[in-house]
């Protein structure tokens, strides 16, 4: 028995992000794009395959986010729709989508804690699933979990996270997330072998409450990098993960969307669909 | 209640590993080292502290393993035997230490498949646990299994190792076993995208028979190192280990000794025991 | 006394690398965009600003060279000319740009032996400066430069060059290319410090005719990237370049334009300009 | 004609780094080894290739530098004297050396700006070479050297230096080094392109007063490294050198052996043999 494609509504379908996931879909073999929501005025009732670069695929763009998934559901059935838009109008579309039985896959950033509950709490009664995703890159959990466990067994661990120099604050979120996780092993990391001086301030970057050290490298030249390093008395164990481009996060996109078919409530973080 | 420490006895204690082993049992809290056990004529009678580099000990070595064994479960009882030896007496030093009911930590190469199952069953009738740990380093370890874990997400994948121009064969044992491990997931790494030309034979490395590919490298100044990229559209995910010293394996030898201790069988691989 | 701006045209302007060189000239405060030769016949007259993203230049895209030329040379004196075309008609482009005094910087691909021979004779003749620069990435000069003087010293290396799994052949161009200039030093490498095995064929990668190893890995997510190691007893010195961008070759295209005002002859490589 | 072997007295032969030179001369094929000096007690008359691990010699441990340093000349002419003792002493051995015709090579730390000094117009005056090297890692100066010429085309810079963590001061005298060499171009690197924030103290490492980065990573497992990151739009080159052995010292310290021959004066730095 061939699978039926699983019906995908993109929100926010012209922005950056939107563009590749509607691309993306596009490509998959076990997706269908069915609608494309984009409040930009100006490309109203423009097919978004052209939009994004991919050739027609007879999805105009349209800026009603209701009516598209009433009729997605009605003539699909229990849609995903991705939503790329913005911090001030994810919340109503969660909701909006859940409401109308669509399961949300949330790439868009800036929910409050409150709202993730609230949503949350929404998903539950509504026995629907959903995801919310901070980071679709699927090399970045990797390395995490990696990570994780091999804090396990390594006492010391130090940090290095590079980016281009128009990042403005130090270090990433990244890397402050990883440090975090590794924290929650409730280990003191880098227990001092010598008295350490810093002959000029700041040579050993910073250090958490767990002693782990944190290094940000910014440099015209690089994108985005993370590296995390764990040595031993004769050997050094390296994570690494390199972003060169948006088109990383689409395995993530589309691994959510395939796992949050069959769930029956709100998921958080990328790790818990691996 | 203070836990007694866990009586050790080293067979092979004089040779390179084992005296790193008689250092390491030497300056762990939860062990003490009850015999050193050496076949080399010249050093019988002398202190293995001495001869490791570590102080003075009090354990004399000795050429006898059955009495040394038989001793130690007297005054001490249940002791685990670390061996590092030869291939040719380490399935005798096993089967030995079992009949005495010693749990046995074998960092000696060369045991064949049979002996290894012979041991095995030899164990399972005995209920007694042990150990026979081909790679003690627990970073390597660690490395593999965050690679099979990747190898889910990432479809390619190039493995570079790199060690010091005096080893002889390429690739190394390791980056084989690596391979092996990522090829047990049944998947076929590394679909070409174009038709490849070497320009100059060889440059694209060897590629087994799941499509991956492996580069070895051998420059004096090289130790022992491991790498392992993932890649994917816009990302990039590297493991690596770098060995520099006999004494990364010694975190893996102690967690052996420690976690032989409840077993009732004997496990093959270090992965078994963390 | 304030330096009049260099006049530059820029010949293939509407190209992929044309539509960079315009670009970095309209931000070079040192410099004036004059003219944009480009055939495609779909945008003539179009402001060539528009096209390259940069915003308005005034400089309209128009198919005849010849004009070009001379009209800048009657109102700006001394232009230097870009060209960014194709392989077959980058010799009559070079040829017409100093037959009416205009300095050429090309980085076309394509020109043979005897055209780049003819070519400097003819510049020689009419006491012109210009460059032909197979590669203006700075960065790769640089390295190369570094890895020559350093393989003065050193007698044992490998190179690695990785690329994106969309490159057809392997060793890259660049790899090759590093090979031969440490081979002109005249040494022999990697002198055998043991009898070498493959247990699988191609693991050390090719050996070329003085030695020097390169191994080519290709990756999705890689995008160009080349590594020499140096080894020697208990040290590695590692010279690496990592691509991103096209915008990594327009400091060489700018340095190149300055640099060919004062010459009388024309040079082949960005290296006869730093 | 076959050049007659270089002869070498070394004193502090018994030192650890004194081994590795004997050992280093007596393998070199230009040289010989004709001097031993070395004031331990206990090892007096001792064979210094026996205590160095190279097999005997015939070299007998004496420690009477001055009485050496006549016997040598006499007997083999115009010796080199390499010197690894201790910051007391290394001042008055210089002077010994220069007084009786032999050239000194000097790898003694500790040695004041006034010593040094003094020490180059003794050697001026008597028309005797020698050098002063604070540090023989071939592959550091040629970093070094390599890092000056890239930052004349590079304005962003940082420096990573990576030790055990049983080295107590940050950054390293090495990294320190380096900051002061691309300093001396007079220019200012990492203009900043947007306002940085530093959401964890020292994130980004210390900043000299020419703007480079310095960040010190200090793990078990590591030895010595230095890496010196440059970048640009669309490009990034590092330089990186490792350190895992005292023989990495040893090319350095026979090159000055062999460079100081001719030399009329002293010396001051690798650098100035390459």
């Amino acid at each position: 028995m061939v699978q039926a494609p699983i019906p995908v509504v993109v929100n926010g379908a012209a922005g950056k992000m939107g563009r590749e996931v509607v691309k993306a879909v596009a490509s998959a073999e076990d997706m269908i794009l069915v609608g494309a929501v984009d409040r930009s005025p100006e490309i109203q009732g423009q097919d978004i395959g052209e939009i994004a670069g991919c050739g027609p695929l007879e999805v105009p763009v349209v800026n009603d986010l209701q009516a598209t998934l009433v009729l997605a559901t009605q003539e699909r059935g229990l849609p995903v729709m991705v939503d790329f838009t913005h911090p001030d109008s994810v919340y109503e579309n969660v909701r909006t989508a859940i409401a109308y039985g669509v399961r949300p896959v949330v790439g868009t950033t800036g929910l409050t804690k409150e709202q993730i509950d609230d949503l949350a709490e929404f998903a539950d009664k509504a026995s629907m699933g959903g995801a919310i995703v901070p980071n679709f890159a699927i090399g970045v959990v990797l390395l995490q979990q990696a990570a994780v466990r091999a804090s396990q067994y390594f006492d010391h661990v130090e940090i290095i996270e590079l980016h281009h120099n128009q990042k403005a604050d130090a270090p990433s979120g990244t890397a402050i997330q990883t440090a975090q996780l590794l924290a929650e092993l409730g280990k003191s990391f880098n227990p001092p072998m010598v008295e350490e001086t810093e002959k000029l301030a700041g040579a050993r970057g910073t250090r958490t409450g767990e002693g782990i050290q944190i290094h940000s490298i910014r440099l015209p030249g690089l994108i985005a990098h993370q590296e995390v390093i764990f040595g031993a008395a004769g050997q050094i164990y390296t994570l690494r993960h390199d972003t060169s481009d948006r088109a990383c996060f689409m395995p993530g996109v589309l691994l959510s969307i395939r796992k949050v078919l069959p769930l029956k409530s709100l998921v958080y973080g990328l790790e818990k669909l691996l």
